[in-house]
Order: structure tokens, then sequence, then C-alpha cells
């Protein structure tokens, strides 16, 4: 037993399997076209004391799983010192059994410091040893990246932001990754007079009614299309749907000017015209729009109080998505003004309804619309197997665009690495079950396209 | 690799499986109670000149993978050439891994046409000449019927339909396979005074009220009946439930009359009415209702305008089911009126729902409350293996009726090839699990059931 | 084949499973934290004349498969003579191939009579006479517990209840299971005033207000913590969330004490305001709330007027549960006040979402909040699987408190046996498959504390 526990062949369970793995996927340069890293700490070359440093001091994954052992907030956010805290992991990381977690922590153990044991309270020491020297001698983050073979980085960007540490890197013959941002306008989405003010002195524009915001809003785009940008990002619960008048949607905008929170309906209005317009832009800039749909964040106010936002305590929602997303995507499509598009939504019970819904406006680019790769709580061994069948059932697999990280550290990669372990053991199943016949070339290229050829001509950055 | 490729054993992964799907499964005749394939073209003998013709001129399911490819909209729905269009859908094939089109492709070129090469680009050429020539060579509509063995076919019908073609071929004692229609009063749930003055004349009845609006109905419910028709079928997002006076009824089918189109509530109210009254009439004449739920249908406009309904652009609606249809089924069962009712959802998540909700009305008759094959988007390998699963677990799988094409093609009855492979697995592997004893006899006289007996004796056409 | 139906290793399809089960889960005393079997029956030690009483007489489960039968009702519920009865059931069981009743009639038959051969119309002369002669002589309800190697019986009562026999069996010493009260308020929280007036009787108080009423409560929370009662266990559709004024519910209040039926959302508004102060007391007091969701009870209104409630005739809502759960738990945690937490929700589609939300709230306690096994229609092979799955991919499932019969049989112990063999043999596969190490020590002891020692340290009983 325990033949295999992160060997060569980890999750490769046949022959076809291990061929594809090995022989074609293993090899493909890594296309990471959504994430949440730090432009700026890839500029400055992100250093490390410790393993705490790279591991626990942002990643609400661990801390959920360390809350659920029941430890004491401060060795999880802090208060306790690093080594306190790492051995405070260390004990969390056995009792992970079925849990990514334990596969992620092994995998970046192994890739990154070459490090075979399992992360216990016994090991804890050593590995404490072991990874400090590799962190202070020269593991930084452009080096994380770099040992990934990561051929492309987009970021997750406000509207506002002047995208300084993106031209720095641009402009740095040295760093071989691109890194691209990401246009993410939530906070556009749901203003405040703070936001407007800053959104507007970044575009050079005074905010006043809705026309100046478009105004605003187009110069920022323009700005980020300038920096390589072509791709878009939103996050909803549902996608809102209630068109209204243009006086209407302009009178509650004057309220927002005047610092009214938008809610309800007034909110939906004004969300459905700027998401219609947004929409429009995006495709005409031959922009993709990223939909995350069903998140439920912020559920504990005492936590979000103390701790603020991303530090675990967000959910999955269950709202209804069908009727509204396909009454916006219908709205864009009819004046042929639908930008390529991936969904995500968090809960695992709308995949099928999205692939389905993605077979309705697929249109003269392969994949245009896309279920997006496995999200967050879903992003693992089940939850990824689950969305790659989908997609196949109801689809065409072979033009799925792939993983993407979603992450915040650069340890990260490594998750491309489960994914495709996974991708090729799903097709050499299939292979092994007779329902595909085994041409390994086409059946590796097919692997290839979905690991990074198919993003790289998709999103065409 | 490729050992088994659509070879004797496709899907059979074990010894058991085969023993039953071999010995038992294989011979059973086809019992195709739910398609839409066209009385007339059965009567009428329809040829085909080639392929095109057949796969390619009305399969929603090959545009919708098309327009994934990113292929012109004249190559899926016309314009273009056939052998053009033909060769577009063998671009498509070999893109197809992991959708069950790959395997329906497959198996429909070998059963009908001998044809064991892969579809592909490089085969295109000679496997269009091929089968143009079985097609032009007596492969029609009637011999694909009868290579299938299919003992008899349910249309789907609307009720002012004269059923001219039923008749004939039921006086047409050359033909074996029995072809009966079925009930789909769509039409009469969402009413148009165009639509009201065509049933009232197939009926003899002037509809001026909701009385003479049944009367026309039970007419041609009388017709139906006695052109062997026992079965009803309706769509539905969600039942309606909305109990209303007989008044308020009668008053907003009086608007209708005048031409108005019944909408919100006033559409709910009418729906329920008419709904009660049409499952009492299906329980008192031994008919089956099969109710179909969660389908959300043209969501391109664009293309509606274009191309009209069933060309590819319908999906999967996410409505909540559970208090509604309760509601209505426990309204007939009250005065034991509920007929025997088949469900369908195309949403997966609604599955275990519905066989708990079947639980609840369970009656009389083996099976009285049925949950349907895995139906449209569901009707692959994984969905089929899931419903399979979910009504072993929550009712009787040996009990169910099994499996229906739902298909506008001839060629499609090796659907139930498909679908008798993965029950015979499925079985199989619980027995070679130890999870039910191996008693070939009785397992087989199972399979047997399921495939063709239990639907004769469910139905009694 | 049928090498190992119910052998020594049924279900166990590796190596490191069978090592798990046999060296490991086997042995483990059982914990049995929520059921329905009647304190009065243990205590009066219940006696059965043959197996139709112990099998038949209340068992909703079996009634539903024998009603999926089309059996006479008769031969069900009553009227019919007991062989009869049991002669039908023997019919049934052949049928109920990929249900868990197969299995679990199997294992009672084997590990309580020693029975292995299948149930069927052919052996069901001789297993009646058996089991007759076993039950006659000395086969008791306090038998069966004893030989199921049971610690602890969590009953469920309402708070009116004198707990009489709970206190009997506590000061018999010759019995050593632990029979323990858990508090059920449903009918406190869907007030009738004779329910009040019983309920302020048993706790000397005069029920007249809002504040009568959770005296009267409180008072019979200090009566069942005084017994040994530690928990308590809520149904709802969904989680009701309506804040009020306590104005507001003093006069929805002052309603019901007049004999008006709450409703809508003067129901609502008094149910989240009594969950509030429950869940707080619950907190104080170091119970555990359970939260059972998504039944949808009583369909059938024929069958409830015949039989009553509990009689076969309950299945799965699909309410949407999220925002409700979360604003409901959040209220608790803000004045840190929300108590250990176990959700079920009879829908399985919510369970990847009331995982997530577990972690929302996970604080102080290992395990704090959990997704409870797989409940009712969940309660088979493949729902159990999912759960653990789900469980273990968004949290710790070796913090899991574990299996419960939630029965009202004594013979209902066995599904401790079947979930233990699920659970082994997951994690074995697991090993095999290289996705953890195979220390068969410290997995053994994760399965221990699974299969009972999470669940002794949780509730602290």
């Amino acid at each position: 037993m325990n033949h295999s526990f992160l060997q060569e062949d980890f999750l490769l369970q046949n022959a076809a399997a291990k061929t594809l793995y090995h022989d074609y996927a293993e090899k493909m340069p890594i296309y990471d076209y959504h994430c949440h890293v730090s432009p700026k700490e890839i500029w400055e070359d992100q250093k490390y004391e410790n393993l705490t440093q790279a591991w626990l001091y942002g990643d609400h994954y661990k801390w959920r799983l360390m809350r659920a052992m029941g430890m004491d907030e401060s060795l999880i956010t802090g208060g306790a010192g690093d080594y306190e805290r790492f051995c405070a992991f260390a004990e969390t990381v056995p009792c992970c059994i079925g849990n990514p977690m334990y596969h992620w922590v092994h995998l970046e153990l192994k890739r990154f410091f070459g490090i075979s044991e399992e992360l216990n309270p016994t090991t804890a020491p050593q590995i404490w040893e072991k990874t400090k020297q590799a962190l202070q001698n020269g593991l930084t983050a452009r080096k994380m990246i770099e040992m990934s073979n990561v051929a492309l980085v987009c970021t997750t960007d406000d509207p506002s932001d002047s995208l300084e540490y993106h031209r720095k890197l641009a402009a740095d013959g040295s760093f071989q990754t691109r890194v691209l941002p990401a246009f993410r306008p939530d906070k556009v989405l749901s203003p405040t007079p703070e936001y407007l003010e800053k959104l507007g002195a970044a575009a050079g524009v005074e905010i006043c009614s809705c026309e100046t915001l478009l105004q605003a809003l187009g110069s920022r785009m323009d700005w980020f299309q300038k920096n390589g940008c072509r791709l878009s990002d939103h996050s909803f619960a549902c996608i809102p749907w209630r068109p209204a008048s243009e006086e209407a949607v302009e009178q509650d905008f004057a309220g927002v000017l005047k610092g009214k929170t938008l809610a309800g309906e007034a909110l939906e209005r004004y969300q459905t015209w700027l998401m219609l317009w947004l929409g429009r832009e995006y495709a005409r800039r031959g922009w993709t729009m990223q939909l995350h749909l069903n998140a439920l964040r912020n559920n504990s106010t005492r936590r979000f109080e103390q701790l603020g936002p991303d530090t675990g305590f967000d959910s999955i929602n269950d709202r209804l998505l069908a009727p509204n997303l396909s009454a916006y995507l219908n709205a864009l499509d009819r004046t042929e003004q639908l930008p390529k598009t991936i969904f995500y939504s968090l809960n695992p019970k709308d995949t099928m309804m999205l692939a389905a819904m993605a077979g309705n406006f697929q249109s003269g680019v392969p994949g245009k619309m896309q279920v997006g790769s496995a999200w967050w709580f879903n992003d693992q061994r089940d939850g990824m197997e689950e969305q790659l069948k989908t997609v196949a059932n109801v689809g065409l697999l072979s033009k799925f665009i792939g993983m993407l990280t979603d992450s915040r550290s650069f340890l990260s990669y490594t998750r491309h690495e489960y994914f495709r372990r996974i991708l090729c053991n799903l097709i050499g199943t299939w292979v092994e079950n007779g329902e595909y016949p085994g041409d390994m070339e086409r059946l590796g290229a097919m692997v290839q396209d979905i690991c990074y050829r198919n993003a790289v001509n998709y999103f065409r950055m």
C-alpha cells in the first residue's frame, strides 16, 4: 500500500493516463488566465522568511481547515509566532484526508522544495528549517513562477488601478512571464460617491451622470486594453435582470452621487443597465467576460468586523440562475454583441444548467461560451472530474480552455499539475473502457490543447 | 488499448454485465413509448439521398456541437451543400470525446451501415459514398425501424391532429411495428383563438366557453383512444398550481376567445384548472400522463426569428418544483383520480426529489409513478447511470419502464442498445461487487422486464 | 460471481478497506445520537411474536416499496394477517435490487437471526419459523440493543414529555446502554392553545405571554438537562428568517393563545424569534442543535386522513436554504452564542452548500459545525459516499461525528455496520489509489474516531 502517493504516477490509474500525462501534458506551459496574485509582489520579487509567510499569512483555505480543527484564532490569522502557526498547520495536515489541501501541500513541498515527507507534527521542525533555507536563498515570487513554467498570468484589477506594476513588468525584459491585468468592476456595480470620485480621477473625467460614468469606464478600458487586458471578471449571487428606462437609471444614479446606497430593485435596474453596456463593450473589444455566480460572502459579521473580507467566511449560495442569465445573454446576442463568456458557479448543482446554457449561444468562435474550471470549493478531484464530465457530456471538452489557479499564492501553480493529472486520468479511463479509440497522438494533442493551446487561441492576448 | 471501442463488449466491464447483455437484453424488442418521429414519414416510407439528409437536416444535438466548433451557420442549418455539411460534421466528430454523440454516431454507422471506421475528415469521403449507396438502395425509414426490432412507437401529436397516418399504418398489414399516437395538448394549455378554432373544427364543437372546450377535448381524446392512444405528454417549466373559482377561469377564458394572451396568474389559474380536468380524464381512461419539467426554451430570440423552435437553442431551467407538483398530484389523489404518471426533469438536481415524490403516490399498479429515463441533455452514460441509481436507491428499479428515444430520427433506435449496455453494466457491477446475488436467470428476467416487458404491462396499449 | 454477497468482506473492495474495517471499525461501540425508538419499549423490553411485528408494523421504508410493487394496502399497513403480510414483503425483497432495503434486510437476518439465505417467496416459510422462534425465545428489544454493542441512544422527545422511562432506565443498573432524551420542540414552533397548556402544565408555568412561554421552555430544558439531554432537534422546510420587534411577536402570540393558527409572515416572525432564543439557550447549556431541512411531509391528504403521519407519504422539498440559514447562524454568532450545530438536508443538492456554510462558523471546538450523515432517502451507499466525499472535500472528514440510525426499529443498528463498511471502503480506495499514505495505524484511529470517539468528544453527554 501507499505505493503511489505523490509518486510519478500520482492519480494516473491506467496506461493511457500515464502516457497522456508524461508524454503530453506535463511539459506544457501554464496559462493562468485568472488569479489574485499581486503584480506589485511580482515586480518587487516578493521574498519570504519562512513558510508561514508564504502559506499562512493570506490563505483562507488553510485558515478554514485550522478553524475546523478547533484551533485558537491566534494560531490562524495571527497573534502567535510564525513557527507556532506553522506547527499548528502541521498538526492540521494529516487530518485533511480527502481534502485537496492534503495534496496541494505535498505537491508544493515536493515541486518547490524537493521535500517528499508528509508534513505532520513529527516532520514539522525539519521541514520548517529546510523550507526556510530555500526561501531565504532565492526562492522568491519570481523564482516560483519561473520554476512553474508559467507563460502568462492575468491578475484581477479594479478599473481605477494605474496598472503601474503591469507596465513595469512589461518593460522588464529579464522576466519571461507575461503579467496582464483583468478588469473587475465590482465597485462600479455597487457604487459609492468615494469610489466614483476615485474612478473619475483615474480616468480624468468628472462623473456626474450615467453618461460621464460610461466615459470614465470607457477610458479605463482603453487604458487596460493598451496594457494587454483582454478579460473582465464579475461576481454576482445571480445575474441581475431588471431592464428599465434610461430616465429611471439616471435618477437612481443621481441618488448614488448624493450618497444614497442602491438596494433592491434600484440596484438591479442600475446593474442591468451597466452590465448590458459592459457586455457590449467587451464584445466590441474582443474581450472575454467572466461571470462568477452563487457565492455568498462575509457570512460572519463578527469575523468581518475583526478580519475584513477574504478571510475564510465565504460560502456557497443557492440562488436560481437560469431565467435571468438567459435574458441577459439573449439581450446581448440579439444585436450580435455577446462577448466570449466564461461561467463559473460556486454551487455545483448549477453546472449542468450552465453547460446547457452555454450551448444556446455558441457561435463563430470555437467554444465561445465556456463553463469555467471547477471553482473554489469545487476545486478538488471530485469537483474537477464532475466539471470535466459535464462539459464533455453537454458540449465539447476538446475546446475547453482549462485550468486557472484563482489563487493569491505563487506556490499554487501546482494546482495545474493536479488538474492535468485528473484530466489525463479521466481521458485515459475512457480509452481503457473502450469509450474512445486509443489514438495517443490525437488524444495527446487534445490534452495539450486543454492544458494550454485552447486558452492561447481563445483569449488572443 | 482501444481494445473494445464499439466491439461486442462495448461498455460491458465485467462478466455478469456481458451475460446480462448478450444472453438477455440484446434480443428484446424495442418499445419506444415516447418519440418525435413523423407518422407521415413512416407511412410514406421516407427515403434519404444521403447521410446529411438523415442526420443533419433536423438534429439539433448535432447542430449545437457544430456551433461549439465555431462553424459557420451555413454548414449547420443550411446554405452549404449536403456534402460540405457532412464534411463539417465529420470534422466535429473526433472532437466529441466524452459526448454521447461520439457513441451514437458510431453505433448508427455500425448497426445500419456495417461501418466500423471512425467518422473523421479522412474517412468522410468513403463513408459518404458507402452510406449514400445504402440509403439509395433500400435503407428507408421503415427498413430502419424493422432492422431495429421495434415492436411499438408512440409519436407525439396535437389534439387537433386527424391521425390520418396512424390510421393508414394500422390498416396496413405489411408493416409489423405498431405506430400509436400520444396526446400532447401544449397548445390547449397556452391557447390562442386560432388554435381553439382549429381544435373545435377537429372535434366538431364550437368552442365558446370552458364547457365547450372540455367537450372538444373529450371528443378528441375519444378519437385518440379509438386509434390506440393510451398516453399523454406535457411540458412545463414548473407544474402550475393556482386553484381558482370556475367563474374566474371562465372569465379568463372569455378573454382568450377575444384574442387576449393569458399570462402570469391568469395563465396559472387556467392551466391549473385544465390540468386537473385532464389528469382526471387520463385516470378515467387508464392513460399515462407524462410531465416534462424544467426546460427553458428558445433562449436566443435572434436565432428563433431566423430558424424557429427546436433548432438547438433550448436548455435547462432551475425552477423549484416540489410544492406545486405535490399539490397537483395530491389534488388528483384525494379523489383517487391520479393517473399513472411519468416525471422527467431536464435539471438533474431534481431527480432525487422526483424519485421521492413518486414514492408518495405509488398505489395499486406496479411502479404506477415513474421517474422517466434520463432526458435530453441527461441522455448520456453518466446521466443514465445517475437516473438508474436514483430510481434504485429510492424505489424499485426492477419496475422501471425503461428507455425511449425521444428522437426525430429513425436511426436513433441504437440509443436503446446504448441504454441496455449501461443498464447491464450497472447491474453486473453490483453483482461483481457482491451487492446482489449472481442469479443470472432472475437478473436476466429483470433486465428483460426493464428493456421491454415492464413497459408493455404498464401502458397496456 | 456472487462470491461476496454479505460475506465477511461485503462492500470492502480492497486490502486497505478490509484491514480498516476488520481491525478497527468493526469492534467499536455504537453511539446512536439520533433515533426515534421508544424509551417505553426499551424500559418494557418490547417483545415480538414474529418478524411482521418487528419489521412491518411501523416501517414506512418497507411500506413504500410494497406500494411500488402495486400491492394492496391491507398487506402493507394492515388488515391482512401477519404471515400474509410477511409473505407480501418476502415477494418484494428480491425486487429491491439497488435499494438499501435489500442490504438492510439481509444484514438484519444475518446479525440477529444467523440467517444467510435470501428472503424471497421460496424461503419465506422457513425464515418465518426460524425468526419467530428467536423472537419468542428472548430476542427482545433490549437483547437487540445489547447484541449491537450500543453504548448510547438518544431518543427524540417533546418538551412536555415527563421522561419517565429515561429516568427508569437510568436507575436500572442491569441495562448497560445509556438512553438519553433529545429535545424536539416542533410543537412549540407551530403552537396551538392545547399544546401550550400541556407544555405549561409540564413546566408548572401558566403560559400567557412570550415571557411565560420562555419560562416554561427553560424549565423543561432544565429538566431535560438533568436527565442527560445535551441535544436538540428541529425540522423545517427552510430555516425561517423574519426578524421583528418583540411587540409584533407578542401580538402574534396573543393571537395563538386565543386559538389563532399562525401562518405566513406571522409564523415566520414567531419562529425567528423563538429559534434565536433557543439557539442561545443551546449555546449557553453546551447542547448541540440539529437542523433537519427540506423535508416535504404528508403529501397525500387522502392517506394522511386514513393513516396519520409517518406512514410513507413524505418526500424531498427543494426550498432555497442558504441566505436564511446564513442570517440565522450569523445572528447567533455575532454575540458568540452559536451552539454546536448539525445540518441535515433531505435534498442532496444542498450538501455542498451546507458543507461550505459549516466552514463559515467553525470555531473553538473540533468540527463544531457538522454536516450530518446522509439522511433518510440519502441513507444508502451512493448517498453516504457522496456525503462523506463532500465533507472531506470541503472540510475535515477526520472530525466527522459519524452515523446515526434515525430509526424506529431496534433491528436497525446494522445500518452502522453498513456505514462503517462504506467508510472503510472509501478510505481504503483512497489509499489504494495513492491519494493518502497507507499508515494503517493512523487511518485505523481515524476510522474509529468517526465511528465512535468523535461523537463522544463532541456531544459530551
